[in-house]
């Protein structure tokens, strides 16, 4: 099996410079995500989510975890039976950065609607 | 968390014209794999994998699938309890190219050692 | 973090005999399913999904796995990117049986709407 | 596919009045396991590994997952990139019981050796 993506070069991001959102970048972003806060004391963002079950709640890691590698850009997650809290901030920029955002996004898009909280 | 992958730009070869294996490359690249057979009649190459029971077999499999998507270049497989059969081939090139070898090579290097065959 | 299940002893129908349906049986929670086949040449049902992409689809492997595990009944099932091939059939019954029809049951709770077939 | 667990009745441990381990037990326990550490101010243990790379990490922790799910007993855990940190207590005993020494003895089979620490 093999590729599906559209055609083009693309970049590594990770390698290049990334640079923290700006406050109003920031505040714009995050009023487009679903229940993504800001973490006291950190530049970083947090979402808790509330699955019907355990099976549920990892299956949803699965996804998440895929996604990730595939940016390279990982999560900071604690979970316990059918409860998930993902930290998402950009280790190299030290804070929040648009990649931050498209992960966040990925996950709200994957993320069961009534539950969650 | 983020990237830690060295600098650099990285094409996305799934996107970029890629070419089979020569008979000669083939030949070569093949006998660097552990296992790997050819399939009859299709220009791709099969392992079959035995693991002590399901629990490990699922792990391995999902090691592969986070590699596969990383690379955006997919198995074909099938799994029963304990047996995982892997075959690869290149969908665009209609045939084996360095991807596969490149994925094939992933395998091997978690496959673990003495169960498989 | 531990047991949410509800009292109660629990068999390990796995290690108990456990009968192959009726043709009746078979007809009656067949048409309960969602999609499921009759293999040609087997006691065996069978039922093919079609993903958004391989994340969405090996997520939904994973949610299966886990479950099987927990039941100890493993599914035989293929994949390459989107699709997923799943065959039930109990070894030890040489047939269908009622564990099949619970895995299937699982299964269909958690595939997707309208993108399976 | 079906079970091949040995015959036998088994008893959901989660539905019945399970113990927390007594000091000696607790003390007895703990010196056969590997690396795990009482946790202050909890009757709970823990065990921090660091893996190669987010994929082995990932593998690591489905295979504790679909096994957590088996036993019905879930750990409390925290991922980021390569590292995994696991507690385990048993919630309706509030505290360490046989049963985390349980899942404790699975995670340390599959753990890798050198890495961890």
């Amino acid at each position: 099996m093999g590729s599906r993506r559209t055609p083009g070069l693309k970049l590594n991001t990770g390698a290049m410079m990334i640079n923290r959102l700006t406050s109003e970048e920031r505040a714009s972003e995050l009023a487009d995500l679903r229940g993504w806060q800001a973490v006291a004391g950190r530049d970083a963002i947090q979402r808790h989510f509330r699955f019907a079950d355990f099976n549920e709640a990892f299956g949803f890691m699965t996804r998440v975890a895929i996604k990730a590698q595939e940016m390279n850009h990982h999560p900071e997650w604690f979970n316990v039976y059918n409860r998930v809290e993902i930290t998402l901030s950009t280790h190299e920029a030290d804070g929040l950065t648009s990649r931050d955002i498209e992960l966040a996004r990925f996950i709200d898009s994957i993320a069961p609607g009534p539950l969650s909280a």
